[in-house]
């Protein structure tokens, strides 16, 4: 059962706001869904956007200015919420672990592993619900996503390459085993043995012999967690010695805002429809 | 004194937000500035934004996708708040009067008069302030809004014809005098004697005289203030009888939001951008 939480025309098309009570995570779950305008009875492709820390569905929902480019390319744009979220879901202090922080994991710890299940659910629960309210064709889905939701849209893509036909990512955490939001959420979610680490952490997939044909990575130069948390070289570095084409755009000047995301979201989702085709 | 709240680059150029103690109202103020890449030294037109009740400076920053359009198009973009705020300033538990519900007035009754004197703000105290910290060519300005921002619009425009160049609106309040939100605040900040509001009404405006070469009006059909509180059969009617050239645009489908006023925002930019060259 989904609940329509809004709906508006948009660009000719519509974009809705829509909740359902997840089996994935046992919680109320809301996402948002545009719709572009298109001809009664046609299917049509399915972008992912994974947000980042702290988000919801909201934020590129109202910022990220993918609207006028879904209806002009005939696109899908899917865009969950980062983690469960409630007063019975564990949550911790601080802005980069629990609640709005989910990292796209399935936690195997207590006391996150009964609802921190957000690998299954966008994997699983919430295609399956798409694939039944929206006239989506799954056979043609492609993910992007935002610094977390970078990491969880490349973790995703290189995982199950073959049902994305294009991934990129802006300011994505490329290889959370390396860097301190890293840390604290794989140890927190999935404990301190590392090697469970490595199928989160896009760089380690790499590594491990995980291949897409191509990524587009955009990254601003003025941005204040490129040093300690994102790192882009190490996948720069990972792609090289994997034979990976990665489009890795460094930004002048741009920071982690969705000012950033927003300017260049014309260009992904050029990107994106050119593979949908 | 002009404070930077923040400023980040997005589309080549920079979003900033701004903050000032302002004379006309009392009350520290704040607002955004959009500038567009340029070349050093170069001064550009300037697109003033009006928005609507409950709205600051944020609402149109977060969700007007004007940025790539004045990128494209060589505009900075303006956009002040809609009232003085404060804990010493007057307001009303109500959303359509006090704080956040100036109507670009300056108010003449207590306990408004001293706060609420947002036509002075927008016409004469941010304009200066604008010349002396942006690359901004006052020579060539013009004007939008929305709902209550489009009630601004239209009035800064009929009466300082010769200041701005082109005048457009997205569901604007056309006529405050014929319609409740407009009893209310024009009631409230200037007083019962019906006269002194005329000043302060587009459609009495243009009865009384006022006139501009052209106007353009966006209005969604299923907003649901249409019909109480906007009522564009009122100003398209005063335009015909005035022989103003009035492109009023039914919009089939959309609402009073954020999603309606980006979706034609595009048009409305370029509309400026022509009578501004």
């Amino acid at each position: 059962m989904m609940e329509t939480v809004s709906t508006a025309k948009a660009f000719g098309g519509t974009q809705g706001v829509y909740r359902h009570a997840s089996q994935a995570t046992g919680t109320p779950m809301t996402f948002s869904v545009y719709v572009p305008p298109h001809d009664q009875g046609t299917i049509l492709p399915v972008v992912w956007y994974l947000s980042g820390l702290t988000c919801t569905h909201a934020n590129v929902t109202d910022k990220g200015e993918y609207r006028r480019h879904c209806a002009e390319l005939g696109l899908i744009l899917v865009a969950p919420d980062t983690s469960p979220r409630g007063d019975a879901v564990p949550d911790d202090p601080a802005y980069d672990f629990g609640q709005g922080a989910g990292f796209y994991v399935d936690a195997t710890q207590a006391p996150f592993a009964q609802h921190f299940r957000m690998w299954h659910y966008v994997t699983a629960e919430l295609p399956d619900l798409i694939a039944v309210h929206f006239p989506a064709d799954l056979t043609r889905q492609s993910i992007m996503g935002h610094s977390m939701g970078g990491h969880g849209a490349l973790t995703l893509g290189l995982t199950l390459a073959d049902r994305y036909r294009a991934v990129s990512a802006f300011a994505p955490i490329v290889a959370p085993s390396q860097v301190p939001w890293g840390h604290k959420a794989l140890g927190g979610y999935l404990g301190q043995d590392r090697t469970t680490w490595r199928r989160h952490d896009a760089v380690a997939l790499i590594e491990d012999g995980a291949r897409v044909p191509a990524l587009l990575v955009d990254q601003g130069d003025a941005d204040s967690f490129l040093v300690e948390q994102l790192r882009p070289e190490l996948l720069a570095r990972a792609c090289a010695e994997a034979g990976i084409d990665l489009t890795l755009r460094m930004q002048p000047g741009y920071d982690h805002s969705y000012y950033f995301v927003s300017t260049f979201m014309a260009d992904h989702l050029a990107w994106h429809a050119e593979r949908l085709r």
